[in-house]
């Protein structure tokens, strides 16, 4: 299936919808952040109203101040969903079952084309696009956050699997005894590295957040930051998940470059550190020592450069469908 | 990078060249194998050695009765390897190291195209092309033998991966404190579902062959087919693990069908059972519920279909290089 080449020639919106935020933006067709707003995702909201709050941040950037018509929309958003009709059931959104986003999205926007892509797929057109996978043809991207995703870009191309679902290292096992995961597997990477799992992980060895009540990982990155052992010891057990599930899929996919963002990778050494030690320690093999496991180099704007990627690449590199 | 395409108009040589057999057939433009042989590979052979009964091997199948001139030749040949020079490193045949396989090939047939992949890379072509992944275009092959192997199509291509050795599923991570690997690492696949670890693993438990005075996977499967308990474990323990990797490799990949080949392969439900059983408990996300597990259907012929494949596909599905 090749993809019809829409000629593109002005800035574009670009949603990046999560279960930890939802963000905004216009971006122009260099690939930079025109605009961009960003807020919590809401809690306790059924379906319509989730999208209502999405409708009305997309209409708020597309009629602020300076921001003129837009040639396309292009979204990024939590997995599993079917592709290319973009109907999302997102693991961290539990109010959204085969939500028809893409439709609703077109039905705002109805005279420009609109893409929709999993959000760690579109994290990954955009680390390829213009960021830490720039020139390079083999690339996986990964968003640890609420979740743990990931997408693929092989060959140079982006790589969405029989239904577009491809990417979802979350859930490739990383030790087959562990934690039940959410998709209803065990031991999955996303069981173990997901920041919910690393807080919790952390209270059951006797850490507790200074000031919140409930656990948070970013209090958790803080206190490991201090210093705190258990805290440390937290963040190393999911680097090492993270190093053993990298490992595996750089001899599977002889990649060139890792690229690791989302909000629990803004722990820095923390979690490199021993993402990196497990990852040498199991990627043996001589074709992967040159591999090199990065921080995301758009940090938290990669997601929207990805989404707006979709549409805004000039081939058909990140969209293989209609 | 694209090929150029060969018009090849007649039967081509395949050669495919593992640990534990060489084979060698002459392939017609459908797929048939109109010809072949098959012997042990011979241990204890230094390089320079085992090249000459590749050689001997190769003539007597191109000059045997019957068989006329040549359109070109496919080699699949145990990796890792530099690719496509085709200069290999089998982890399986110590006596190579870097050795020029496509370039002593050439030599012998001067005036054909003479191309090179990974034995299991040959393999998933020849299960695309003719055999269990036909009309599928998101396809994972395995060869479990001497070694655990594995290939990739996605998107209807041949994945080469960034220096032609994707593939490596036994080099995927299944229990991160697991037995040493060959290759260095720990846990891999290969380490717990290779053959020789399959049965040494049964002698650690108990298992003794009966006759023989080494113990090879075949006799403990067919001490397995007779009721033998600890035989039987084996099979189940190999089982497992490589249904926690291809439950992985579906997560990440978004697959359609698995074809499994090899060796130990030929153990069946003993080993499909425990399979099918780890695969369905890992792999739960929705997308991953419709991929089917399935033995080789070209079975022993697999290996030399897909090395013939890589000349003979009429397009560059297989062979993107030079």
């Amino acid at each position: 299936m090749t993809a019809e080449v829409v000629p593109v020639t002005g800035p574009v919106l670009a949603l990046d919808i999560g279960g930890t935020k939802l963000a905004a933006g216009i971006i122009d067709t260099g690939g930079r952040v025109v605009a961009s707003a960003r807020i919590a995702t809401p809690e306790g909201l059924d379906g319509e109203g989730l999208w209502s709050t999405v409708a009305s941040l997309s209409r708020q950037l597309v009629q602020g101040p300076g921001n003129g018509a837009i040639s396309g929309v292009g979204i990024g958003c939590g997995g599993p969903m079917q592709w290319p009709d973009g109907r999302v059931s997102p693991l961290n959104i539990p109010s959204w079952t085969e939500f028809p986003l893409r439709d609703r999205v077109r039905e705002l926007f109805p005279d420009v084309p609109v893409r929709l892509h999993n959000d760690a797929v579109a994290f990954v057109a955009g680390e390829h696009w213009r960021g830490a996978g720039r020139g390079r043809d083999h690339v996986l991207g990964m968003v640890v956050s609420t979740g743990v995703g990931g997408g693929l870009v092989l060959g140079g191309r982006l790589v969405d699997g029989a239904s577009g679902n491809a990417g979802h290292i979350g859930h490739v096992v990383v030790d087959a005894d562990g934690p039940d995961c959410i998709c209803g597997g065990r031991g999955c990477l996303e069981a173990i590295a997901r920041g919910p799992a690393v807080a919790s992980w952390a209270v059951s060895q006797g850490w507790r957040p200074g000031s919140a009540t409930t656990a948070t990982a970013r209090d958790l990155t803080d206190d490991a930051a201090r210093g705190h052992p258990v805290a440390q010891a937290a963040l190393a057990r999911a680097g090492h998940a993270l190093g053993v599930a990298i490992a595996g899929a750089t001899h599977l996919l002889d990649l060139e470059v890792v690229t690791v963002g989302g909000g629990l990778s803004q722990a820095g050494p923390l979690l490199f550190d021993p993402l990196e030690e497990a990852f040498r320690r199991h990627a043996r093999m001589q074709f992967a020592r040159d591999v090199r496991v990065v921080p995301a180099a758009l940090g938290q704007e990669a997601g929207l450069v990805g989404a707006a990627a979709l549409v805004l690449a000039g081939d058909d590199r990140y969209w293989s469908a209609d």
